[in-house]
């Protein structure tokens, strides 16, 4: 059976199976989206040709889907923190990062990401995108005013707070409602256009990578329409084709977990085959089993002076974390039912907003008829309450460090939201494993060898972000823009042998 | 840079590049452990020529260290299931094997190991393995007696016998303390060496797979002393090598979480390499992030009367379930410590076991001096057996579903054993993720297309077992012996093209 009889991602072509180039660049870089944008700008400012090939009729990608929000800081503050007031320190921002990402952390790229985070606010800066100098106080899940900069993740929550200096690095595009994805693109788009050096197809299909007989990288199989082009790329392959979060076979082999939300984010063409290319020549794929699980809870930001309990009436987090911290908690809780309780007034405007979707499970004029509305076993919700309110009022949680500022006493009557996945709830996820990369983009086998020629950036890739309980909004695009560049710039630079 | 230079297991050789072939065979199988010695008595047995490499002097593997007990039932029984008055149904024990497994579950595995599984007792049997037609009544974490069958895994516990009837299913060798596993590589060591086609090469290390042009996997390189050898395997490499729990550096890469234990089970030799081979020609590495993780809190059994409580004071668990799953539950709790609370009776001959070294991390005459010692918020523990000693009472644990017959009330006097984690409590690790492989131990890529000549068993394939939560003793001696069979006869069958 001959390898070229139908390419196949888990299966490389051979160039000597390659009677002709259809096409040949220096850099050709899969995916237009965030992180293939960002590589194709860096790699043609550094004086590459590049070719950028696009599944879809128009660039996009995840990132023109999401808020855009970025997470930058450190170096003393970008020029919206500092003018905002917030001081930050790159120490912090490490710290916090890394906490983040847990014992699978990435302290090279982590560090990398930091000491250039805020460079990378101004080289955005510098492409034309827009971010006002006014901060937002108010808790969101995104920002729907024009704002510039926001806390986005759990910096004033316990445990981080203890350990770095809280600081918002969440910084939103300079345009009204949740509309910085497609600004963010529109602009990357332009810079693209702007670039006689980077050439585009779009509704183009990366089918297999091209390895030599050394099995580097030199090039890839791209399908337009009904034809297959073997396109030699003399300096590398960029991989930026998202992750597996659409291929729900690819996330039941690898992330089954994720399965217990219901709502898959991000692009259509996020099927994992670009992992799948680098893995069939060697790349090590990482990380595959974690990802971002949330259960969106706020706004309302009066959501957090309630409390999250399980079916066995005991509260198991801070709820002033971010909401996937929340979510992956609810995970790892043992029971079949979680809870939101809330007094009457903290229940407030939720169903102006109700973001998450869930449905109230009881409500009770006592305790005690909550409890059996929930199903829950006398005296057991009854207990934590009791703990809880003691704590509130002497302005300490002794159980699970909620900050003081989220403490108020609760009273009957109370109302019960239901938060179990599963049961109507909102609970959006994406994968976070990807290619193993060093800081310079360059794929590596699990050896930590690297694969010459390939690169991977964005999602396709296992970048900074590694846990849903560490996540914090913009995250991803920071990451899938700052790793397109170093793969771009450095791809620029490789001599092949 | 020729990819001959330096052979590494994440870089395979071409067949171009070798000039001779050193040795030549039918079936190449690395390691000659439980799976490989399994692999060769089969391949040999259909009639194929074996070369089996064995990196030690000696075989053994991981199965020579365990306790060989063996997790075999369905089909009315096992020869000792039934003299011991089990009789044992394959649905139960695939519904156990499947919640076992969790999300991640290859049923179609599960359903051929438990479909064989009396067929693999008696070809076990066979060979010569003896089991004392004697039930160990005991809760224990291994048989320390010769008698051949006990109760090895959660079968009994809620949620499990819910679902599945419960039915004892380890099965121990005939020999009288812990030295099941000398007693069964003894057995299959003599298998091995009275088949005349099998040749065992000891001391000998391999260091890559060798794929043609077709990237069909076509032999194997290994070392004897400074000589590398490129062996021909004419229908395949069956790679048992191990899992790897002994290369920190990839236990850190890719299963972080288990370095929460501090003390990896297994054989020197499972490094990795063996799965690193693999992944180098395409194959995919599943359930990566997954180990077995425990806290062997018993023997003896009277444990298992008290209550697990977090640092909240709360319970989180069964205390009835098989010592794993209480691990993992510990991985999954939030919080820094965690305490079993017993009463003096039940403390009771702990100190002659003090199997898990769990030391005294508080005593008090009264709940209330207890949960100061601790450090546990006043109130929480007292709240818990409040509602505990009434379930007793009840003789239903109406919060976490303990057997009645482990249900005791507890009053002070009380002890609390140190279970966490980094406290000098032993807590053993392994691995359980590896190379996918089919019910028939070959090796696919990430979209499961086989890739031809290549055979994995044992820890090195992602076998039955894929998590601690739904662990068992015997699953993994089970799955080494049985997936080494179902290779050796695929390989010694293949007709390459």
């Amino acid at each position: 059976m001959m390898s070229t009889s139908k390419a196949n991602p888990s299966h490389p072509r051979h160039a000597r199976d390659v009677t002709n180039w259809d096409l040949q660049t220096d850099v050709a870089i899969i995916g237009f989206g965030g992180a293939g944008g960002c590589a194709a700008i860096e790699a043609a400012d550094a004086g590459a040709e590049v070719l950028l090939f696009e599944l879809a009729s128009a660039s996009g990608g995840s990132t023109a889907m999401s808020s855009a929000e970025i997470y930058m800081g450190g170096s003393g503050g970008t020029r919206v923190q500092r003018a905002c007031g917030f001081e930050d320190s790159t120490e912090d921002m490490v710290t916090y990062m890394m906490m983040s990402a847990g014992p699978q952390a990435d302290e090279a790229k982590i560090r990398n990401y930091c000491e250039n985070s805020v460079e990378h606010f101004d080289w955005l800066c510098n492409l034309g995108v827009p971010f006002k100098d006014s901060f937002h106080e108010e808790r969101a899940i995104m920002c729907l005013t024009d704002d510039g900069l926001l806390y986005t993740g759990s910096e004033k929550a316990y445990p981080f707070r203890q350990q770095a200096k809280p600081c918002p690095r969440g910084h939103n595009l300079y345009i009204e409602g949740d509309n910085g994805g497609p600004l963010f693109m529109k602009i990357i788009n332009e810079n693209v256009a702007s670039r006689d050096a980077i050439t585009v197809h779009y509704e183009t299909r990366a089918l297999t990578l091209i390895v030599d007989d050394e099995d580097t990288v030199v090039g890839i199989v791209v399908r337009q329409g009904n034809q297959e082009l073997n396109v030699r790329a003399r300096k590398g392959v960029i991989l930026c084709a998202g992750g597996f979060n659409m291929n729900e076979e690819m996330v039941q082999k690898y992330a089954p977990k994720l399965l217990a939300g219901n709502e898959p984010i991000g692009n259509p063409g996020d099927t994992g085959t670009g992992i799948m290319m680098g893995m069939a020549v060697g790349g090590a794929a990482i990380n595959m089993h974690e990802g971002f699980i949330s259960i969106p809870y706020y706004p309302p930001a009066s959501i957090t002076y309630g409390i999250a309990i399980n079916d066995k009436g005991q509260r198991f987090i801070n709820e002033d974390v971010y909401h996937a911290r929340l979510g992956q908690a609810v995970l790892d809780q043992p029971g079949d039912r979680f809870y939101f309780i809330l007094t009457v007034e903290q229940y407030g405007d939720y169903e102006k907003f109700n973001f998450m979707g869930a449905g109230i499970a009881g409500t009770g004029e006592t305790v005690d008829e909550l409890e059996q509305e929930l199903g829950l076993r006398r005296g057991t919700l009854e207990g934590t309450l009791r703990i809880y309110n003691e704590d509130c009022e002497a302005g300490e949680d002794s159980q699970y460090h909620k900050a003081p500022e989220w403490l108020q006493k609760m009273e009957p009557p109370l109302v019960a939201l239901d938060i179990t996945p599963g049961r109507g709830v909102f609970v959006p996820y994406f994968t976070l494993g990807g290619l193993d990369t060093l800081t310079t983009g360059e794929v590596v086998d699990p050896q930590r060898n690297v694969i010459p020629g390939l690169f991977a950036a964005g999602r396709t890739a296992c970048g900074i972000v590694r846990r849903a309980e560490g996540y914090s909004s913009g995250m991803s695009v920071g990451d899938a823009t700052f790793s397109g560049r170093m793969a771009g710039r450095q791809a620029a630079a490789r001599q092949p042998d």
